[in-house]
């Protein structure tokens, strides 16, 4: 395997594996990062978000974005503070953030976003209005070029300062979905359905 | 109170809990967001990061950058597809970033940035030595400009939807420091520190 195709792969995996991205726009010459929710599909990603597309709206062409997704693995404790680290595992993807303005296309990538978040999600919630998909902001993002930075494993100290009597380690930092708590117009009669499982998987 | 004052309350809050912020440069033309680790000290955000510093580094007057931290609190499952969302508190700052050459600040910043991971282990640790004070990059960037944005509460659909047989609610998102693993080079007499007990209880 090629390592540009490695890295895609692993960018890949970071994609489908996070909740949310943090998109970066250039905005009168000031770098804006702000949290989206996204899907990949193939090498796109979509992404939802009504306060981005103002940027993106009046350039026909596109502009320069990028979305990077960083999973936080762990506290890395080292003995020297110099080599205190974190391990982790992000995904940056740059690339052109253009409007997508084609319903179909538009409506393929919200049921996308609502199926990474909620697997299965898009076929159980009521459907989408043409109304409401008018109103609803949809970027698409080419995935021009993928870089990946990973960190695992335990603390870099120097072979120098193993013998000291400080503790080293690592100190996981884990991310899950709780009990999903239904809103009070849901009846007690409605079962839970199974998207939430799905994510409580998908996401553990 | 202010509403500026109330916001920047809330972002030095929100900035307070974070592990992980995404900063973000212009290098190029193009949008940078990389994770970097941080501290906010009084109206100063200080991060540590080599891959940054590079940009910095050459430009003596700083240059514009920004740093935004989301905490990812639940999944909010609407009825509507059009109203799936998250709740989640994010705080943005932009202003300008430097390199900080003062070795003394420079130290002072690392400490912070320690302590705002592992509570009280920078004085746990092997102190820093002249030559990997020299070798770290940090870069601090100024809070000139503070923004929040904070989504809260059950989903929001509309009143014509309430009564459909469709289960909807929040599943919240929950991340937490699991139990510390040791690295293979601690004595079994060395005790884990205080300082992993106050981050689990911070960043619980």
């Amino acid at each position: 395997m090629k390592r540009g195709d490695y890295d895609r792969n692993i960018a890949n995996q970071i994609l489908d594996q996070g909740l949310l991205g943090h998109m970066g726009f250039i905005d009168d010459d000031h770098p804006m990062v702000i949290p989206m929710v996204y899907a990949r599909v193939g090498n796109t990603l979509y992404v939802h978000g009504a306060s981005t597309t103002r940027l993106v709206k009046a350039q026909a062409k596109g502009v320069p974005a990028s979305l990077t997704v960083t999973l936080l693995d762990g506290l890395v404790v080292a003995r020297a503070a110099f080599s205190l680290s974190m391990n982790f595992r992000c995904a940056i993807v740059h690339g052109t953030a253009r409007l997508v303005e084609d319903l179909e296309e538009k409506e393929k990538a919200l049921a996308a976003i609502t199926d990474h978040m909620l697997p299965g999600r898009w076929d159980e919630s009521r459907p989408m209005l043409a109304k409401e998909l008018k109103a609803t902001g949809v970027l698409k993002l080419s995935m021009d070029h993928v870089s990946t930075k990973v960190r695992t494993g335990p603390p870099g100290d120097d072979a120098e300062d193993l013998d000291l009597p400080i503790w080293a380690g690592v100190v996981p930092v884990t991310s899950a979905l709780g009990q999903p708590v239904a809103d009070p117009h849901t009846a007690e009669t409605t079962p839970a359905p199974a998207s939430l499982q799905a994510a409580r998987k998908k996401f553990a």
